[in-house]
């Protein structure tokens, strides 16, 4: 079993959402893995437009059917309960307790996953098929027992180091209860690309590494060190629904163009497979917040299926059996070409910017000329990245110029630099 | 019957010319719908690189043939009398008054439309057929009574003011003698839409509104005006060939992607019907002087079936059976689309422009989320626009990010006002 | 025989190096027709990141066989000869010939061109059917007599000035031994372009005549000249490979978009022939050293079939039977319409900016109008520049902005200015 499987299957059964112990146990798992320093936002901080919620944190949750079966039982999948559902105990008729029932006729094998954030209230969830069973008549029993109260809001994050204080964003967000693709995929992905970076022996760039409940704890993250990072951040990415097999899809920053999007697509154009690319639009993730006018940093996404694309999303279909590992592995990979791309990327400049350099001196160049002229495709890559490298053209543009990727160029940066 | 065909046949049948009674007659007629404010310009006047030529006025013409009959009589069709014809009489052979004779052997039933403004000369226009019946023996009497004499041009304007002195350029021509989609269309066209303008109970531009003779008239207008409008006119548009039943035809300014061009095609773009886009050329109207490079004026021009491309073009064929005064309204409601564009157009900016606002907290968003999120397209559009509202797009482009049109957006635009 | 010929004819048995007399020999025969001003740069002179290297004169060179058979006679052919090996004389065996014979298998008829500049050593050329016929045993005499010692580069160029400072570049290069198209085509059309353009009455542009050796002549070239010209070069052509009757190829300059590159592409254009266009890449000539980041100037190259892409190229089948004088008389009209779009190509301006003129006031309008206007051609032409004269835009761009090339404006530019 990889490393990233028994990962998963640690963090699979808890119950996380936007705040709870839940959450916080599942931030203990990832620092097996990945150093995160975690933050605590009190309930009632404002954050920009918002308000840090009371924190939710749930013993048991379950209805009574008036036969006696116990049904939609939390412990048995988190997905039953209505996220951030308000504890209490009632007794109910079936006509009252159906208002409080939330199915998907469409998939009726799917319990589907539904929140109430900011608007008190409670309630469950079931497949259709289930809910067609209940019976009409009797006293329905429903327990919800935990706690709603103030309490705090946990993120985290950590920034590994580089020679610059240039940073790359890595953000991926933790809040979803029992689903695999959206949203363990992320976090995971995100766990184990911290491994193969820190692992560089030289980075130039500093790499921040963000885990935190989607939308409100971007926010939290944004208002309380987004304004100090805006010059920073070179470039970024949301890591999310990224464990299936489907093709890549890349969604763009809000600005187009920018180094994020440019060495994302220039790694997919060479990779060999198929891929999509999407603008910016507001159907998405924590790029909303990164892309908001006020900040408008270049943060894009690199995903797999995107959300809301695959029918089992904010589903109990969306499992284990939804996911691939190897998948997951492919995209650390993908990811990592990615940050291989911005750390050789830069612009070239010659210190004897005049004429061609006699590489042949340097024994680069085959000594007899004419027609038996032996070029290599070394030496091709060689005196191109010398016409172009005149200090404004970065290396993805220079690549590009020959239709190659700018990886292909590491071995001539290091003979042009030796010469 | 419409209003628009009350006052076309009014205008119908006054022979207008680029001075004269015709064109004042005119003038007061259009005045019943449009306060023109009317301005004369001495014969003799230099303007620019021309010269207010003499006002002339016809009080009849004809020719009495060696039989008796009389034929090309101005009473019946004023096209019959070569416009700026110089007064006199003559008797002349058929080989003589040939000289003086226009025809369109290609059209044989229509009488074609000729001027000679600047040199001075007489003539008659008559269908080919006609001009083949032409006994060959004996003398023509010819009679042109009227004047050719210092006088002046008449140009009329009117000022429709708006919030701020940002102006809209609504420019149209009047000096041709009796033809219904080349002229009597464009300044119907203008006249009904000041009064859907004039309705308005709020406008943000000032509306200027321009009825002048074609080329003369224009640059009369723009050599009193012109250097003082330069900087207020934000977009304009040349009203011509706007009564027939073809396509929509848009012929850009000059400069390009002016606001004009940007508001105009957008609407095209989103009304849902064929359209054509034409770059400028100096085959046209008025638009010729706006653009001219002193000038330089965001002025396109929005038609329907372009001049010289219709065969009734400049003949007595185009009269009121060409045109479609159904056609003419929904010109005005196409103009008036573009009113409306460029009236909510601007460069939305957030107070907050920091992550996305809390959309609950103002009732703009459903309460709990999830699968069953019911994000409206209200939202949606709200989302868009918050995201994109950066001070620097305008709206049209902000809806284009979206494939929509800006007037979607009017609804959202005042629920993020209010939030 | 034409002019061409009877050049090419006294200049093809010369042997030519980078350096020598055959070099010298050359230049002379060359300022027949065109005055080049010869310059002499001493081997071991430091040129950016090169050295002049010693120079190359051979009095004879062959084999004999262990038979007695003279073979490989540079008298014969010059490109036995491997080009710069170093005098001597051997007695060898087969096995330890071998080592130092150059032939292309792949075209076993041809002998292949090979140099050995910058390395010291000595080789013969030959067909791979001859090479086939060498007896195996019995020794060899290698006769190679000649010097390789210090002496100089020769570069010869002509400045023929215009009214104005500006320098339109022609550089073509002088090199290599008998063959014709690659390259005796280069220096003959640019031969006879220079008395072209030298008949001209009135250039505004002066005309930089540059032949050279090959890649270390115009590093040379521009190590002594390259810094003071490259605010006056305005526009630059590497002249090479125009000597076949293949499509016409350009090249375009590494900036792109230069005027060069606009004035070349716009006659390829309207030619009416086939052509191709190509990016800068570094598979060239001396453009890469005139597109080198430092001096990036606005240098592209005309030619016919680029070299590298037909089978002659470099080796002994480039000969007189391969080009057709025909075909580089068509390459110097050619390059002469481009030097006429040059010459006429400005930023036109009008005095009087407001409005069309009153043409009719010049004679350059028809007097009656309306439908029986017979704008001409001509008059259309006048008004498009007119309106399109901002003092921004150049011809070739208002030429385009009508689908036209800007030779066909010369006319109306003449009438233009005389009104």
């Amino acid at each position: 079993m990889s490393d990233i499987e028994i990962l998963f299957d640690k963090l699979w059964p808890l119950c996380r959402s936007i705040t709870g112990n839940g959450l916080r146990r599942s931030f203990d798992i990832l620092k097996e893995i990945i150093p995160l320093e975690l933050r605590e936002i009190p309930s009632g901080t404002k954050v920009f437009d918002w308000t840090i919620p009371d924190e939710w944190n749930i013993e048991e949750a379950y209805i009574i059917q008036p036969d006696g079966k116990k049904i939609c039982d939390f412990k048995i999948h988190n997905l039953h309960l209505l996220n951030y559902s308000e504890p209490g105990e009632y007794m109910l008729h079936y006509e009252e307790l159906v208002e409080h029932l939330h199915t998907l006729p469409e998939q009726p094998e799917a319990i589907p996953y539904v929140t109430s954030y900011y608007k008190r209230t409670w309630g469950f969830c079931m497949s259709y098929n289930d809910f067609l069973q209940l019976p009409k008549n009797g006293l329905f029993k429903i327990v919800i027992k935990g706690s709603l109260a103030p309490g705090a809001l946990t993120y985290g994050q950590y920034l590994l180091k580089g020679e610059t204080s240039e940073e790359i964003l890595i953000s991926t967000y933790l809040c979803h209860p029992s689903m695999a693709n959206n949203e363990l995929s992320g976090p995971l992905v995100t766990a184990f690309l911290y491994k193969r970076i820190a692992a560089l022996k030289k980075r130039r760039y500093s790499y921040r590494f963000v885990c935190v409940p989607e939308t409100i704890g971007t926010i939290a993250f944004l208002s309380s060190e987004g304004i100090d990072l805006m010059n920073k951040i070179v470039a970024g990415y949301v890591v999310t629904c990224v464990g299936d097999t489907g093709n890549f899809t890349y969604k763009s920053s809000k600005k187009e163009n920018t180094l994020a999007d440019r060495a994302a697509i220039h790694w997919l154009k060479h990779s060999g497979q198929k891929y999509a690319l999407r603008k910016f639009s507001i159907g998405g993730s924590d790029e909303r917040q990164y892309c908001s006018p006020g900040f408008d940093l270049p943060v894009g996404s690199l995903m797999r299926t995107p959300y809301q694309e695959y029918k089992a999303y904010h589903t109990s279909l969306d499992n284990k059996s939804f996911i691939s590992f190897e998948a997951m592995e492919e995209t650390i990979n993908f990811y990592y070409k990615i940050v291989e791309i911005l750390e050789v990327n830069h612009r070239p400049d010659r210190t004897l910017p005049f004429c061609e350099p006699q590489l042949g001196k340097y024994n680069l160049y085959s000594a007899t000329g004419g027609n038996h002229q032996t070029d290599v495709e070394e030496t091709r890559k060689l005196l191109h990245l010398l016409a172009f490298a005149d200090g404004q053209k970065d290396l993805i543009e220079i690549a590009e110029a020959r239709g190659q990727c700018a990886l292909d160029y590491r071995g001539v940066l290091e003979k042009a630099w030796s010469a």
